[in-house]
């Protein structure tokens, strides 16, 4: 920063001074002594001195949480209590929050509590339960910075329509995360809120865009957060954590009250989705949401109450999965190929059908969709940076300035071709029949080509970012963890298809991530939220008898 | 065209001798006995001497000629001979007809029958109904001109998405119909095809862009016909012939294999929508591709079957209908202003509730659509009418003229403004409540400013465009006629509020339009199909019997 502070920088110190005020009463002195951990990354922030603490957020499950809260196992205001503080110690150590707002959310726990003594009724589903949100939902009163310094002091007024949908329930809102600058990255840093570590370690990216959020909830400081997800933002912090982030199609969450970079544009629309700890409360909140009519609030959103039928369905009867290895242009690590193939012999062994899924089509896809990040010449993150003209990250440098504006007239050639790669993969999709004849339910693939990575290492998102494009739903779930005895590179050398294949390739250090999460995606059909997650919740439980009966 | 004739108009000459020669045998020869009737229309078209062709054609609902079909009343071929045979003399008053497919319609009949009598089984719910389309859907080995001289002699190499599904049900493509110029327009004439008048007065106006259609349809050429509509296409020819005409919401209906002006756009998208000359078809269609899985064929397609409880459950209750009499811009010809208060009274004679719509807001929403039309400076339309050079239309050559390209990122800022009206609209319908407390289900409005009138004299579409703009299902359907007597200019001279107002206000001479088909409109919200249809249903069966009541 130079030792005379710009007037940016002179924003950053204020907009930090504030945020830490608030987090001060909740700091622990011993952050030297919680060392990463491989393996039980959240014992990092444990409070042995407060049980209460400790058993409010060693729950994972939502529906459990309401439950206790119901039985009057604990009362809201020591839900937010036990969530605010190890928030906090999960702050101090990878730096994820951004906008804090404790004082509100212990208010509404209390004011939760006064009712639900006189009425014993929750106030709704989600009675009590904190939410954290990626700093890019509008809360009202409080900043919504996406990470730029420019959009600092410029306090939303009034919540954006999931955070209404969500409050309506009685959730209650206790903190922003972070996010990278433009959003349009896999890691998590800008010159506002700076750099946010992987829980495992601080040398590690936490992925990104909702980086902040993905760390927070590993380190139990929330138990369920949302993000947007334009390219993987929900999936890959979610992946580098071995958590669950789904993205559903993007008219099916609304996104009312949710700035973001580019916005206006339409081409390749981002979707708002639920980051968590467990399945459970993915399908949860999916539910939930899906059946508070966003469709009121929100003019993008489809009417289409969530199925229950079709969530069902799924789970009582053979599926039929197509298998995607590899995406023909990067090839993902050992860890990951082991896990898909032993994940796919135990769904055969349980009598679902898994085919090999062909990918020829997702370097077109990738193609057209890299055009479209440059049709505005950068202009509109130019725009928010000149704002308060703090410095570029690097690969935002080179995003603005990867290529010229192009006329209208050519945008919309590029959204043709668009429509006709994504009629092709529909068609491809519905074309596939089983070796018994059935067609395809959902896809299972690699989230990202490697586990986490060291900071500013991030390169490939051709794995996450294709549902975009196709705006199919896409869920990010763990399944093992890299095994360094297992996970050994072959001993023929690899010969890279091209740059990108030979970076990812030498990221590979199995001693390094020794312990870390490995996580795969679902992908169902547009707007087939249920089915995904319905798939999901079996191919789980198969993977989890596999586990036990291999120890 | 002058005396030597330039190469486009070669390819004019080619492709009119090509129809032309497909429906000599066809013509009758009393044509100009068949003289303009504004009452009973379609008695222009009649085959005195073929008591089965007019029994067949006289038909208006497409499930009773499919229940005679099955009754072997007559067979597919019968009624494909029919409607051949009353569509020629409809183009021959009209000129209506683009390309033509009777030979392969009547083969397909052939078989049709052939199967039907040796498994006595109906190939689907559509079985031998003839379907006429707009020149813009693309049938395998015909030309789809747009009414551009420059796409002639390429014909399409498969079926558009609808037109297999409507194929697949059994339904037999008969001909294509005219529309204008840049399809953009509300009346329907191109150097391509020439100029298509109304079956009521050849000096006045089809109306457009699907006005091929609607002349054909009114004359008994065709039972059920598709158009498209991004501004009113489907729905003014119906309202300037007194039929039916749906606007369905963007992605309900499949545009896969659709051809438009301006293609790759996705501000405010086009929908693909029926016509027909009753109620009961145009639901019965609906639902037809509603439950065909067009989201199978089409990826910007919502996976959303038809909901029968929907549209039952409007029917068995009563309704809170939003009233528009006037748009706030261009006042409403007197017919019109009576025939909404005359049904708005019958409404709420039968227990209905009718809340006054505030309009304050359709202003804005025209002002941002009108600034979309010009935003690739008129490139698209220009490249298309460059392949060949025929000359422009007046108001195609105005519309590319009027505004200079802008950058994508300008559009992406209108793209916002366009989302926030969106908004704005939503939430202004979630507020208002009928006196008795409950929400408004549909709006009733009028269809057009005034009915029908002379060739080149179309200016305002401020009454259909704007439920495309915020993608609402609207439906078009005849109440009344105008009526001299009753219909006459105050006696107060009125003062009108903008050029638009003045222009429309000077154009109505209630003694030229006597006996002309008054159509109005009902709206609901996006994606609410069923509800528009659902309350279409009651407010049709309630005007006929205020109507018989009054006779």
């Amino acid at each position: 920063m130079g030792s005379i502070h710009p007037p940016w920088a002179h924003i950053v110190s204020q907009k930090r001074a504030i945020r830490d005020q608030q987090i001060a009463p909740y700091l622990v002195d011993d952050k030297e002594l919680r060392v990463p951990r491989v393996h039980q990354v959240d014992h990092r922030t444990r409070l042995e001195q407060e049980p209460q603490v400790q058993k409010i957020t060693d729950i994972d499950d939502i529906a459990c949480l309401v439950k206790g809260l119901e039985a009057g196992e604990f009362s809201a205001e020591q839900v937010i209590q036990a969530y605010i503080k190890r928030a906090v110690v999960a702050h101090q150590l990878t730096n994820c929050l951004t906008e804090v707002v404790f004082d509100e959310a212990l208010q509404q726990a209390k004011k939760l509590d006064e009712e639900f003594s006189s009425t014993h009724k929750l106030k709704g589903p989600l009675h009590g339960v904190p939410i954290t949100l990626k700093d890019q939902f509008d809360v009202k009163g409080v900043d919504t910075t996406l990470g730029y310094v420019g959009r600092s002091f410029k306090p939303a007024s009034q919540d954006a329509a999931l955070v209404k949908i969500l409050k309506d329930m009685g959730a209650i809102v206790v903190a922003k995360t972070n996010l990278c600058q433009s959003i349009m990255w896999g890691e998590t840093e800008n010159p506002l809120w700076g750099l946010t570590t992987n829980p495992r370690n601080p040398a590690f990216t936490s992925g990104g865009s909702t980086g902040g959020e993905g760390s927070l909830l590993a380190l139990h400081g929330s138990i369920v957060g949302f993000g947007t997800d334009i390219g993987g933002s929900v999936r890959i912090p979610q992946s580098f954590v071995g958590l669950y982030g789904f993205k559903p199609s993007s008219s099916r969450f609304p996104y009312e009250g949710v700035p973001v970079s580019t916005e206006g544009q339409e081409h390749v629309p981002s979707s708002v989705g639920p980051m968590a700890r467990d399945l459970a409360s993915i399908s949860y909140i999916t539910k939930l949401i899906a059946n508070a009519r966003p469709c009121d609030l929100d003019p993008r959103c489809t009417p289409l109450p969530w199925n229950e039928t079709a969530f069902q369905e799924i789970q009582n009867r053979p599926m039929v999965i197509g298998l995607i290895l590899d995406d023909g242009m990067v090839k993902v690590h050992p860890p990951i190929t082991r896990a898909l193939q032993e994940l796919s012999t135990a769904l055969t062994a349980q009598g679902h059908e898994v085919v090999i899924w062909d990918i020829a089509d997702h370097a077109g896809c990738i193609e057209i969709m890299d055009l479209f990040y440059t049709v505005d010449g950068g202009e509109d993150i130019r725009r928010d940076m000149a704002v308060a003209g703090e410095p570029y990250l690097p690969h935002v440098e080179a995003l603005v300035n990867r290529g010229q504006a192009i006329s209208v007239y050519e945008y919309w050639q590029l959204n043709r071709r668009k429509r006709a790669a994504q009629k092709k993969y529909l068609d491809k999709w519905n074309a596939v029949r089983s070796p018994s004849g059935k067609p395809v339910d959902v896809l299972l693939s690699p989230a990202m080509p490697h586990t986490s990575i060291p900071h500013r290492k991030f390169r490939w998102v051709g794995y996450t970012k294709i549902w975009n494009f196709l705006d199919y739903p896409a869920l990010a779930f763990p399944v093992d963890q890299v095994r360094a005895n297992l996970d050994k590179l072959p001993a023929e050398p690899y010969v890279p298809r091209n740059p990108f294949d030979e970076w990812n390739w030498n990221l590979y250090d199995v001693d390094q991530v020794d312990g870390y999460p490995v996580n795969l995606q679902i992908i169902g059909k547009k707007l087939e939220e249920e089915k995904v997650l319905g798939a999901a919740t079996t191919i789980e439980g198969i993977w989890r008898s596999h586990v036990q009966g291999k120890v």
